[in-house]
């Protein structure tokens, strides 16, 4: 590609409104431009890696045994009725009608169709195991749509759905899918990890997700310091303290504690080590529970894990926290004050705080506390759960080593869904006795667009971008120094240029009448990996100037080694 | 790949709904299914023919010097009020509102989105030629969609935009695409021919639409007898006939026609030859004229061509008839018996008709017509224009043979828009003078998915599809005999598998534990060019037999050469 065919539409500043690093760098490289809020244009350089992770993916996806499909944007309303997602989806779904008052949806994925079309297609255990996918557009209507390709309303998504007649065939999908993954994001060379991923409402047996490990990442994955073991942290388990609960030490006494509304100010006002406090948080109950309201106990230095939290039977789904008047209205005193004893609420109580001795909690009247508070003798433990987020240090839920934190962003997702759509569509088969068996499916998504902003993340410098090799817009780049002013150099470069393309390598060729800096500057900005310049001082002594973008390196090669040169750095 | 691993999904019936040849075997070959009236899932087989296309498509229009961009499907409609085309569209424009009640519509096309695009990047002339195109799912809210892929409303559409510092460059662009277009098409080996097509209210200095000839084609082509003139018959020219108009004959008479309400009926009952017969037809006229109608006149056995009438500044575009109440209203007379003599309406008449004498029209009076009606001595003549269809043996107006009439399905169409959308969107650059040049754009279109449908239209026979080569979803396919009970013909069939995918041949191996006659119905249903029959009986004699689709030939081969053999056939 020549430049002055191209349009390469770099730019010198950074966007006031992009805030990570990769809707910076794609903004500034050329790659995307925003067309409205979450709506984005693909630049000829965005669109050119966008489609080498297409095709990687496509590809492994392929080995894997999947077959490819294209289902329609535009998707009947009625399909999510059929499986009640149309009301659990939310404002996300974006419906609208037709001409004839007809309901449709843009499609988030594809779970109905898919099943709708196997529910007629495939009639006999025969034809199994069938894994359908595509590479589709895709629409959410995010509230907050934001960070560019990362979270934008529509999107580049591989959807892929699996069919089997038991859950042995399921398993082995789920299997053939998760090594694809990995085979995918290994080629494009990524730092990625597959985590155990929380399976949440929908049920289903198991769930990885892939992460991308970037400090800029939405997501806290827990890592075992001793073993391979990853979760999310909305999944990591907080396993119960080994130690027994110790006998109280101390008498229960009412304090007043009239500037203590947060943890913070009781622990620095009346000198409790935090570890000796507990946060009790009130939460719509579930019709489980004969009581509105349900209160959740945590250590007073822990997070609440909302996903543990409405995955428990007795809290409502999803999670509500309750309102500061609907607290007033049921104790009579406000959220500061909340704590187990003489609670006539329902309540369940972490691990963690179910073998705390001589702790301090809200005396459910306003500024006042109870100190020295020990389980059995003052109010009784009752059920315990695992409810609050791991944190660093604690011991790995898989028996070896402690947990670390680090940051990722999801790029893909693997889900054993079971019977959960194909029960409700009545998407069976007749399996080898004849009767009709209900199917076990399987669905997996990679986010292409966001793969895209996830490597530029994880490959950048204060320059611009760093592509890994398979991901790169072109591979080479030939920077040609004045060459208007030398028919030499011109010679060198077109000839450099054609050999090149005819080796089958993607090369960008500047021909553009711009100083060598700005030619420079662009190209560290693009991200291509390697570039070729060509200038009359070094022709006279017979040799080219070879850059790598990664290394930082420059070498001079000689003018007849240089296309044998570049395709060693390209094997 | 394997029909075991795989989504045949052949049907034995023509489902009832499909009318075309294309639909029906694209339903009963396994390449579509509807999820909705004008919606369709693309099954495996339909999906690789459509990448082919589209493949061939982004080659040739590469080569053309062309960038690939990806543009949303959803697009601002903010945008399309800046064009006026919000109006124009009318309800094919599928309008929705997101989650916070911003408009937007499904892209059917987009020019808007495009020039946006350019009048942010780009800034000077020396960024120019620049012609952007995507291949993207494109949605036309049809009021009928039919035909299955032909006229769906969700369909996969190459979208073209060249810009341009003059009408000169435009010209170079548009020749480009021109040239790119017939390498595509002489590539998918189709039968087609690039034709003069109208340029519209869009105005723009020229047009070529590229048919597909089919016989189920909606459009009407004119064809040269003697050059390669050939344009569609909305833009055809129907000369003047190169006669005088002769002197009269007859008298006028004032005859009554108490049941002569159509011209069939005035030719029966009266005796009148119907080139002595005219029909006058009031449409609403545009602001150009002191009348809210105007009558077009022409010959009895002509066809009024719409599109010309529409271009005329005299008529409302777009073309509306006047409804019998409005004429009746105005005349006192029924839309049976209008005629020019006496008529206090203006009107316009068509070219042949102008060089007619001793004519018969209606009187304006109900159950009347005029016979002998002569130009001059009964009623002025007045305003002349090509007002209808050509018809076969009309001269050619390119002045060389007479026309002949084809039917052709349009596949693709090129457009010189000049600056009718960079004026209205303040697209411009600074030209070499330092002073703002308002842009030159070409547009360029291929529906690639009505590309397959017009395909088939033209390569099938009784048995199913025939593809030319290079849109075969398959390119071989091999086909077992009794393969369960043959390790010989198990073993042959799988290195002969192995051997051909090896070579980079789409083979399918068709695994399936079916009857033989079972996978060639199949096999010829889905038109894959090649097939190897693998039996114990001929591989005792040392070989394999080829079957040719197209030709319905078969011939033995050795097992030895079997390989070679494909590849030559391919070659």
């Amino acid at each position: 590609m020549r430049t002055s065919n191209y349009l390469l539409s770099t730019l010198k500043e950074t966007p006031n409104d992009a805030e990570v690093v990769s809707h910076q760098l794609m903004l500034r490289a050329g790659m995307i431009r925003k067309l409205a809020s979450g709506l984005y244009t693909w630049l000829p350089t965005g669109l050119r890696v966008l489609r080498k992770v297409e095709n990687i993916v496509r590809e492994e996806i392929n080995n894997a045994g999947a077959v490819e499909i294209l289902m329609p944007v535009v998707q009947p309303f009625e399909l999510w009725e059929e499986t009640g997602r149309s009301e659990k989806m939310g404002a996300e779904l974006l419906r609208f009608t037709d001409r004839h008052d007809r309901p449709f949806v843009l499609s988030p994925t594809a779970e109905e169709v898919v099943t709708s079309l196997v529910r007629n297609e495939v009639s006999s255990y025969k034809q199994l195991p069938l894994n359908l996918y595509q590479i589709q557009t895709k629409f959410r209507d995010e509230r907050r749509p934001r960070f560019g390709a990362m979270r934008a309303r529509e999107f580049s998504m591989m959807d892929a759905y699996s069919f089997d007649i038991d859950k042995d065939g399921l398993k082995q999908s789920y299997d053939a899918m998760h090594e694809a993954y990995c085979k995918a994001f290994d080629r494009m060379g990524l730092d990625y990890r597959p985590v155990l991923a929380d399976t949440g409402a929908i049920g289903g047996s198991g769930s990885h997700e892939f992460h991308v490990l970037a400090e800029s990442g939405e997501d806290l994955i827990a890592f075992s310091s001793e073993s391979d073991y990853a979760a999310n942290i909305e999944k990591a388990e907080a396993l119960a303290p080994a130690m027994e609960l110790a006998a109280p030490t101390q008498e229960m006494t009412l304090v007043d504690t009239p500037n203590a509304k947060t943890i913070a100010e009781l622990v620095e006002q009346h000198g409790l080590a935090i570890e000796k406090t507990v946060k009790t948080l009130f939460v719509k109950a579930s019709d489980e529970v004969d009581a509105d309201i349900i209160a959740l106990i945590i250590r007073g230095d822990h997070e609440l894990n909302e996903v543990k939290a409405e995955n428990l039977k007795e809290v409502a789904s999803p999670l509500e926290m309750a309102t500061e008047e609907e607290i007033r209205a049921l104790i009579g005193a406000g959220p500061g004050s909340l704590g187990p004893v003489g609670l006539e609420l329902p309540f369940i109580v972490d691990r963690t705080v179910a073998v705390m001795s001589d702790f301090g909690a809200g005396a459910n009247v306003d500024d006042k506390h109870y100190f020295g508070i020990n389980w059995g003798r003052d109010v009784e433990l009752g059920q315990v759960e695992d409810l609050r987020n791991v944190v660093e240090g604690d011991p790995s839920p898989c028996g070896q080593g402690t947990i670390q934190l680090k940051r990722g962003i999801e790029v893909g997702h693997i889900f054993q869904l079971g019977t959960n759509y194909s029960e409700k569509m009545n998407c069976g088969v007749l399996g080898p006795d004849g009767k009709n068996v209900i199917l076990e499916m399987g669905c997996y998504g990679i986010g292409v667009s966001r793969v895209v902003a996830s490597a530029i993340e994880q490959n950048h410098d204060e320059n611009g971008i760093i592509w890994p090799a398979a991901l790169a817009p072109f591979q080479v780049s030939i920077v040609p120094m004045n060459m208007a002013k030398s028919a030499e150099v011109k010679e060198a470069a077109e000839k450099l240029y054609a050999d090149l393309t005819a080796a089958g390598i993607d090369v960008l060729f500047d021909d553009r009448k711009e100083r060598p800096g700005v030619m420079f500057a662009d190209h560290e900005l693009v991200g291509i990996p390697h570039t070729i310049v060509i200038g009359n001082r070094s022709l006279e002594n017979g040799e080219m100037e070879y850059k790598d973008r990664r290394a930082g390196t420059k070498e001079g090669v000689a003018v007849a080694d240089i296309v044998e040169f570049v395709k060693q750095k390209l094997a």
